[in-house]
């Protein structure tokens, strides 16, 4: 039987240590291909290069099995040229991460790392993007190994639905607290409240710098944000599909019914 | 009574016609802040700037009554910096357009013109995306005006629904067509196909670009392509929340059904 191939991709470029961490996992279940950003793109959503020509050059960072391609594009970019131009047949599964840092609740829509699962969806392509909550460089993934081999050897196996890929986030590693294992939930309604940082440049002129402070409205205990507080992995179906499905009435009222 | 507040973004660039075209309309209805990227942000999607400062002037583009910003950031930057740091209070509108090109179907999570509209529902406040199915710099948003004034007189006197703005597509003008007013509908399931195109440039390195041919797999008559392709204004309500709702059971049972 032919091993499973598996599309590797990121946002916080080729060299950070979490791709490096699940291109070790991937290597033991099929056959591996990297293509990913050479620099960090980290917050780039779903974004995509129509204005600028990109490049996609094959590079060589460990002695591992994997085949690696460092790409100056989007993840998106990443998974359509893959899919287009470097794999020779549609692969069985796209990962993305480890993403260092949280992508539970709106962080989805922001997320490199998630759009680039979500462009596997498009592709039909099952597809997961895994992050850990640990915003260091030389964050510890070792805790997460087994969770993310368990969820990797049943999608596998089993698939996903059509149009959907999973968000999946992993609390850091705390002495003394174990991981609880995996809760399915739904994204929190939470978001971020802004708070630009105004500074002068030594040219006098006014500048910004983007920062917030995160601030969860959403009381359920079915949601990511409640798992991850308690120590669970989030384990969220994310679709691509975003027409508000239960608001066509009252649109159609709005317009319609006077 | 205080005239509404209605903050004006784009993704073409604060000097495209679309947005000068969707800024006189505002104007009749209220007091109008534009603030808008600096040059074309088009296909950047929800992306912020996390590792780049940004910059905000004040700009005078005509003799209208609007204040005008040009920002060095993406669409979902404007938003954000108008909301925090411009505008006095919380507008009472966010209408983002008229983008040059559609924005309907899967075109939504591209869009940097649909982001800043969730990016305003995100922030609570009523938000439209408008985009007309025309590529040229020089498009003819004419027959579009009486519909733009329609929804806009709408949604500033009813609201939508908590976390929901409108993606709002116009057909491009056919001579001898009129258009047949507004259809409610949903995201139709279409997608693009890649076609990336390879070069080589002038030192001998290959380098990309990414093209590409849209595809509606979708044959209902419910949807924004149906709706555009019959002639009818697409009005979708999108949603942020992107949890697949219909497979949090599927992904249970995949994880603990054994």
């Amino acid at each position: 039987m032919k091993k499973p191939l598996i599309l590797v991709v990121n946002d916080d470029g080729i060299s950070a240590k979490g791709i490096r961490n699940l291109i070790k996992i991937m290597n033991d279940f099929g056959e591996v291909v990297v293509v990913a950003p050479n620099s960090p793109q980290s917050a780039k959503s779903h974004a995509i290069s129509i204005e600028t020509l990109i490049r996609c050059d094959k590079v060589v960072f460990d002695n591992g099995p994997q085949k690696e391609y460092a790409c100056s594009g989007t993840p998106v970019d990443c998974v359509k040229l893959a899919v287009s131009q470097i794999l020779d047949r549609k692969p069985d599964l796209c990962v993305s991460g480890i993403n260092h840092g949280s992508n539970s609740s709106i962080n989805v829509i922001y997320s490199g790392t998630m759009s680039a699962a979500v462009e596997g969806a498009l592709e039909d392509i099952p597809s997961i993007g895994f992050s850990l909550l640990d915003y260091d460089n030389n964050a510890d993934f070792s805790e997460a190994v087994p969770y993310i081999r368990n969820i990797t050897k049943k999608v596998l196996e089993h698939g996903l639905d059509t149009g959907i890929c999973l968000n999946v986030n992993i609390p850091k590693s705390i002495k003394g607290e174990q991981l609880k294992g995996l809760m399915v939930c739904r994204q929190a309604n939470a978001n971020w409240e802004e708070e630009f940082e105004a500074r002068i440049d030594p040219k006098g002129r006014k500048y910004y710098w983007l920062t917030g402070k995160f601030v969860n409205y959403d009381q359920g205990t079915d949601t990511d944000e409640w798992a991850l507080a308690n120590h669970y992995i989030s384990v969220v179906p994310v679709q691509f599909d975003v027409t508000a499905h239960s608001s066509l009435s009252s649109v159609n009222k709005l317009f319609f019914d006077e």
